[in-house]
C-alpha cells in the first residue's frame, strides 16, 4: 500500500457534477429533490451495470469557498436548539475533509447522466464516487443513535 | 460554494490512520475483525458524542502505490467468476477517486481511539472521515441488487 504520511495530502479528481436547480438551503425537503449527476463522458463505461441497483451511494465535495477554521463542535443542522457536539457525531459539511456522503434512489440512467432523488447536494458540487448500496454492507436494522436525534424531526 | 472545475484537484489530510493486524487479504471474514481508528490527538474535540451512536460510516484511502491505470471495468471481489462490469457497480477499491467506505459497530472510545468491528482496511490505512450511521438517511429496507449480488455467498 502505497505509504501516506501524517501531513501528506491526497488528491481527489471530481468524477462528475451535481445539476439540479436548488442554489441554497431553504428548508426543501431533501428526499423529493430529483438531480442529475452528469458524469464525465470519458468515464461512462465505468457507469455500466449501475442501472441493476435501486439505490446508489453518493459521495460529494462540500467546501465552501468562505470556509474559514472548521470548528471541532457544531450544533447539528446549523439549529441551535440542538446541543453542540462533535462534528463526527454529525453530518455537518463543515468537517476536516469536506466529503459528505448521501443515499440516494437510482431513478434513470441516460449514458452518462444518472437521474436520483434524495441527494442534498446544490447544483454544481463535484462527485468524487458513486458505489452500489449493498443491503449486506449498508443496512443496519437496529442502529442506535442518540435522543437528540431519535427525537428530533429534521432527522428523519 | 468553491468553485471546482473539471481537471482542478480537491485535497484531502488523513484524520487519522487504523491500526489491527492484517496487512494482506487472505480470506478473513472482515465483520469480525476489530480494528483501531487512531484518530489524531488534536481532532479528539471533534469525537465528543460519538459514543452515542452503535454504527459508524467510515470512510478511507485505499490507492495502492504500485496502482497504474485505473480500469473502468473489473470482475466484483476480483473473481473471474462474477461478470466484468463498470466500477461503479461495484465497490472495488481500484476506482478514480480511491475512497472506500465500511458500515461498522462502535465498541468502544477510549479518547481518540475509537475500536470498531467489520472495518474492511488494512493496517496504516489512512482515515478520511468518521460519521454517524443515522437511520434515517442510511437504511434502505427494500434496495434492490444484480443477482451477481444476491446469488453471490461473498456479498453477506
Amino acid at each position: 500500500m502505497e505509504h501516506i504520511d501524517n501531513q501528506q495530502s491526497m488528491e481527489l479528481k471530481p468524477i462528475g457534477f451535481v445539476h439540479n436547480e436548488i442554489h441554497k438551503f431553504t428548508g426543501q425537503n431533501w428526499g423529493e429533490i430529483e438531480s442529475e449527476i452528469v458524469v464525465k463522458p470519458e468515464l461512462i463505461e465505468a457507469l455500466e451495470n449501475i442501472d441493476e441497483y435501486s439505490h446508489l451511494i453518493v459521495l460529494f465535495w462540500t467546501k465552501r469557498a468562505d470556509t474559514g477554521t472548521i470548528p471541532n463542535k457544531v450544533h447539528p443542522k446549523n439549529n441551535p436548539a440542538l446541543p453542540m457536539v462533535g462534528v463526527f457525531a454529525t453530518r455537518s459539511p463543515d468537517r476536516p475533509n469536506p466529503v459528505c456522503l448521501a443515499v440516494v434512489e437510482l431513478m434513470e440512467r441516460c449514458e452518462n447522466i444518472l437521474i436520483v432523488k434524495g441527494l442534498d447536494a446544490f447544483d454544481e458540487t463535484p462527485v468524487i464516487d458513486i458505489k452500489p448500496y449493498l443491503p449486506g454492507n449498508d443496512y443496519v436494522q437496529d442502529a442506535e443513535v442518540p435522543a437528540w436525534v431519535s427525537e428530533n424531526q429534521e432527522y428523519r
